[in-house]
């Protein structure tokens, strides 16, 4: 098995004061689901008054489960971002929203293209209606995906890389952060962009390979099964979900950051093949297969992919500082302790 | 007053041959808008057998005038795109789909976003869906608009210009031109997108300037009225319509175009204090005011702007012919005959 050298990453983690989040009240979007959650864990932890919105459609990432054992101070609210009229009065009251509600998987997205519309586009352009008109002065950050950019025509791929979604998912959520950062110049609210890398962690979906294949790759090794591997030598770059968070965090902390899109990605760049063996090295055990590409999933592959996300470590210092196989490893570990809430 | 040099366009127009559009079966949505009409009465001429489309929203170019003598074989079938089920009724039978129809109005896609979303890009994601169920060998053109680039980030802007909306219009315009070339990536629909810039001609709208400024300055130089000029140093170019249905009928008849986005543009520009003076030439008589920008429009006003043209000029040898002066000569001529169905 070939060894995996610890990634030089900076040791030291970039974190933000927390009291700069105490009492603030918090809305997060997708609350319950993997990024939101986490998210929530720690602003609660930090003093923020969490309000998360989370419809826990059972095909997306929400889970109850995320808030097992979360710190005091978070109110779960029922409610899908479709909904124009609960929005419209959810968004009200707040200092912060983390809009992180969307429909993420790929292939679901080409089955049934106006649901994803309609959360991705629709329901973004609604809620950014709401807090024009109930929340001017509302700090947002919206998280979007590395999935706008499409193949490649350069590697790394920064912000200014041509917009060429390979599925309806792209194109959606390339209109849903166009209006997040069209209602800043036109409206003035406060609200940034993060287009996501592959973001990984405890509370991510596991079930499937809706949210990430990482995630149906952990449940079948952990579950002592041989997990599937596409192709294989496509690179990709990866985020442990505290890297993320630490983003979201600095993000909102800085108003220069407000009108702006920023790459996330991460120096540490591997291909499936080998993260597949650093995982089996990981847990300890473990295999899996090599196979061709489906057909269906040729059309929407992008080949390699990595982020340059220098513009905002040049704007606010921010890198990520977890080491993928530290990450994995704490990833790992979480879902042997909770399998049975995940799989 | 300045003198109007001819500009130095080719003389002899690029005309495609009748006889490809003989006995085609030819649908447009929009088609008794502005584009459309022109385009089914020359098409009809030709002996295509032609079914328009539209809803004729009071506010939008639809109106039953612009087909008026028009040539035998036009079916005009009262419909609105967002109509999915009969969209999905409509797009059969027809080898040819030239889809025209959209909220085009930059100020009525801010005061009402919503519906902007559900034209141009709900019903365009529908018509593809449709297409691919029911009729997958159909060619398609999709009409799309400068006004996705946003302000300039150089001159002329190319088709690898960075995509900046500034207003919703530009946002929902660029994810339905999107889902156009996704299914044709995907599907293999026989989809091409052409990005317009301002055109104008006969049957454009002159009630107000929600299709064009050039069409409210028409409307009230032929009524004897001053018209405003907001602003009157921006560049612009302009396509007179004949050139723009030529590209219209070229790409359709040129496989090699499936797929690919062209911008339309002109080598002629002109500021719009001079095209002020341009018209009043024409008509002959006339005044106008020169105004600031008013503050809402401010934030949506993109500065100078003009296409460069020669991806399409490259492939197809298009290129417009008509100059400005001729142009605006036949469409001051057209609207002085038929003012009253127009204003």
């Amino acid at each position: 098995m070939a060894q995996f050298k610890r990634f030089d990453l900076v040791t030291k983690p970039f974190e933000i004061t927390a009291e700069i989040f105490s009492k603030r009240r918090v809305l997060i979007t997708g609350g319950l689901g993997f990024i939101g959650s986490n998210l929530a864990r720690k602003l609660a932890a930090s003093g923020s008054k969490v309000t998360v919105i989370d419809s826990l459609i059972p095909e997306y990432g929400g889970n109850l489960r995320n808030l097992f054992e979360a710190p005091n101070g978070i109110l779960v609210n029922i409610a899908d971002v479709r909904d124009r009229f609960s929005m419209r009065h959810l968004v009200r009251g707040h200092d912060v929203l983390f809009n992180l509600a969307g429909q993420t998987s790929h292939m679901d997205s080409m089955r049934d293209p106006f649901t994803d519309l309609d959360i991705n586009v629709t329901a973004q352009l609604s809620i950014l209606e709401a807090c024009r008109e109930f929340n001017p002065t509302i700090d947002i950050v919206f998280a979007s995906t590395r999935q706008i950019y499409g193949r490649p025509q350069y590697l790394p791929v920064d912000e200014k890389h041509p917009v060429n979604p390979v599925d309806v998912n792209g194109v959606d959520k390339f209109a849903g952060e166009q209006f997040h950062i069209l209602y800043q110049s036109v409206y003035g609210l406060k609200t940034r962009v993060l287009r996501l890398t592959n973001t990984y962690g405890p509370r991510m979906r596991i079930k499937d390979a809706r949210q990430t294949f990482l995630g149906i790759w952990i449940k079948q090794i952990l579950a002592g099964q041989a997990f599937e591997v596409w192709g294989g030598e496509q690179l990709r770059d990866f985020n442990y979900i505290d890297d993320v968070i630490d983003a979201m965090l600095h993000v909102v902390a800085e108003p220069k950051t407000i009108g702006q899109v920023y790459n996330l990605g991460s120096p540490e760049r591997i291909n499936l093949r080998d993260l597949a063996q650093l995982l089996v090295q990981v847990v300890g055990a473990g295999r899996f297969k090599i196979l061709q590409f489906p057909e269906e999933r040729m059309k929407i592959d992008i080949g390699d992919y990595y982020s340059d996300s220098s513009k905002i470590e040049s704007a606010l210092g921010w890198r990520p500082v977890v080491p993928l196989a530290d990450g994995l490893a704490r990833t790992v570990s979480f879902f042997r302790d909770h399998f049975d809430h995940y799989s």
